[in-house]
């Protein structure tokens, strides 16, 4: 597998276009196109939330009963939710504009948005928009930077992955794209992520492998606790690389698995490191949990504490809050038994053990802690399994954000 | 049922005391006593967090085995949580100070901590704080306000409360003090609380009564989700009131009730108004929902929203927050039905309804949010269950505070 230069359009045979289409206040690019030249297989997943925004509901149904999906088109900004009859409406009409430009149906057609909650599309701004990014379409990786940007909210930086694999002798690319800073706490999948690839796989297989792929990556992020209304993550396979269709969990299944995971990852990790006001990128890592789910839940408990996040803010070794948090997280072990140890390029040192605090220097769990990605390591001792969960520090910066963020 | 001044010291025969025994690094009270001239029945309730701090473990000890509990001694600054069996013997030294000092049984003083986790007791400070204590010892009501000022961490005003009633002809008072600010989410009680009664009722039902009506005070607090490892709500009864022994669910036994649910809801309301930086005092109710669980869920996870607690700092109606976290609680309801209103001493407004924003002004909405004390309500037309729950907005002194908690 091999990391490569750019997005959702490093796969053969995607376009894509960003641009301001009058949504944001500011000038500020607002909507993105993404399209195939030949019709795609489609898989997504979606937020748990009982409150579904309607593009949620819109590409569930695409994704469940469309024959093929050709085009995603995204604003930002409004997010449609909370918008009743009249927002799912709007992503018809959406959808319809973009087939018209395209010539393509309009159940191929994907549609999201992201923003506030709670407002109605301005939907003759979106129709134009539609109308000026299917004519804007291009398959340079600068197309899906101008893309990638024109998803953003409160993101400070635009989110892009892309690998290559060699799957029985053709070149397999995967590329993606994602947005996500606050209200991040996916359950399914996260804010806004999308996935373009050449791979030539069936359908329920590339549901399959995402499906099971997010519980390890977007499921595993948390800026805020806050399982947005709209998160949304979607999987274009168009077929365009060549390769014989994978029909079965073989091991070129496998190897798209693995850079399937290889994307998802990066990108989750992408925007908790973007964690709306964050400094500091906080993984933990649990080892040796009796089952892959309470290792999951203990890691997730750890970077979703307000209390570890802001001491990890205030590169202060309040190792007792890591541990309450692994307490209250609902799984059963023995504190007497767990080791803790604090990581980062600065260095690695153990802080506690047989239940009481390690012998362990502050100044250099304080250098441990000052580096921008810092890791908890966890070691449970009752079992082989692991989880990873990827959160940010808690900074004066998300408060300022999110106590004024429709002014 | 009427509120008298006081606290732990309003009913008879309980003596209390607070004082400085050098156990925070600043010259602060931080030791305080309560006794009573008899011999009490006690019941208690204690975190659920896996990781259990020692005074927990002695406490729970104490109120199931003892034949009775006489005196209660409390350090803040210091929480003995991941102590180890060091922690442990310290809780015995403790009480075997108490015992002494009051010549009383060591196996009737209960301890608490409260405080950084992780260190270990000053025990010799200790000691010697609670020799001191025991000679101080007032009935007087700014005795209790002493003792109650004494358990602060960041707290920053103290928390007391008493109230009378009569059973059989003759006055019961309850009084109550309790701290809590930060790491507050309790899961069968809060931080400290501490209750003490005249009352003559059986051990038995005053643990049931306490029980009880947590989950629908301490319980229905939070703060910042993190539940401490310390959370212990204690009550004692001596029956020096004198009416005949509550022994069985009759009317005399709901009149306490009634009253002790007031002490554990005003207590627990302050903790919440007092949060870590908090400006506001955050309260949901959630009415008409199908089940009692179900409508404590939805409660709770509006209140614990970080998005959510931060636009009630801005005086910011971004209502979508709080749909978006009554959608994600696990509870399963028809968006499209509820309706909510925000309240506070500036007025009621109606936000969302018919699953769309209903016609408010933004202005009228920011002038309710910007009172002290703000309330949601959530009318879900799904049966009649009612709960409430109380937190507090988000802010930038929280982060400040939790961020150098330990320097």
């Amino acid at each position: 597998m091999e990391m490569i230069k750019g997005g959702v359009t490093a796969a053969k045979g995607f376009l894509a276009a960003g641009a301001e289409a009058g949504i944001k206040y500011k000038n500020r690019k607002d909507m993105a196109m993404v399209y195939s030249q030949v019709p795609c297989k489609a898989a997504g997943v979606f937020t748990t939330n009982v409150v579904k925004a309607a593009p949620v509901l819109w590409d569930r149904e695409v994704v469940t009963n469309s024959k093929a999906a050709q085009a995603v088109v995204v604003n930002s900004g409004i997010a449609n939710a909370c918008t009743g009859k009249q927002g799912y409406d709007y992503c018809k009409e959406t959808a319809d504009a973009a087939a018209e430009s395209l010539n393509i149906p309009a159940d191929s057609v994907l549609v999201c948005s992201t923003g506030v909650i709670g407002m109605q599309l301005p939907i003759d701004r979106i129709a134009a928009g539609t109308k000026k990014l299917a004519g804007m379409l291009e398959d340079t990786l600068d197309a899906g930077t101008l893309a990638a940007e024109a998803i953003m909210t409160t993101d400070t930086v635009s989110k892009q992955v892309a690998v290559q694999i060699q799957i029985g002798g053709k070149t397999v690319t995967l590329g993606g794209m994602c947005k996500g800073s606050g209200m991040i706490h996916p359950n399914m999948c996260t804010m806004l992520a999308f996935v373009t690839t050449d791979a030539n796989i069936s359908k329920e297989l590339l549901q399959e492998a995402l499906s099971e792929d997010v519980q390890d990556t977007f499921n595993m992020v948390s800026v805020d606790g806050d399982t947005s209304t709209n998160d949304t993550l979607l999987v274009l396979a168009n077929g365009m690389a060549g390769n014989a269709e994978i029909t079965e969990k073989n091991a070129d299944y496998e190897t798209f698995k693995a850079a399937l995971h290889m994307i998802n990852e990066t990108l989750a990790k992408k925007i908790a490191g973007d964690g709306e006001g964050a400094t500091a990128l906080f993984e933990t890592k649990v080892y040796n949990a009796d089952t892959k789910e309470n290792a999951r839940t203990l890691a997730k408990s750890v970077i979703t504490s307000s209390l570890t996040k802001a001491a990890i803010f205030g590169h202060d070794a309040n190792w007792g809050r890591i541990l309450c948090a692994l307490g209250y997280s609902g799984v059963k072990f023995d504190p007497e038994k767990i080791e803790l140890y604090l990581e980062s390029s600065a260095g690695k040192m153990l802080i506690f053990q047989d239940g009481v605090a390690a012998d362990y220097s502050e100044e250099e769990a304080t250098k441990i802690l000052s580096c921008p990605e810092v890791t908890a390591l966890v070691d449970m001792k009752m079992g082989d399994e692991t989880a990873t969960a990827w959160g940010c520090d808690l900074t004066y910066d998300y408060v300022k954000i999110n106590a004024d963020y429709r002014s």
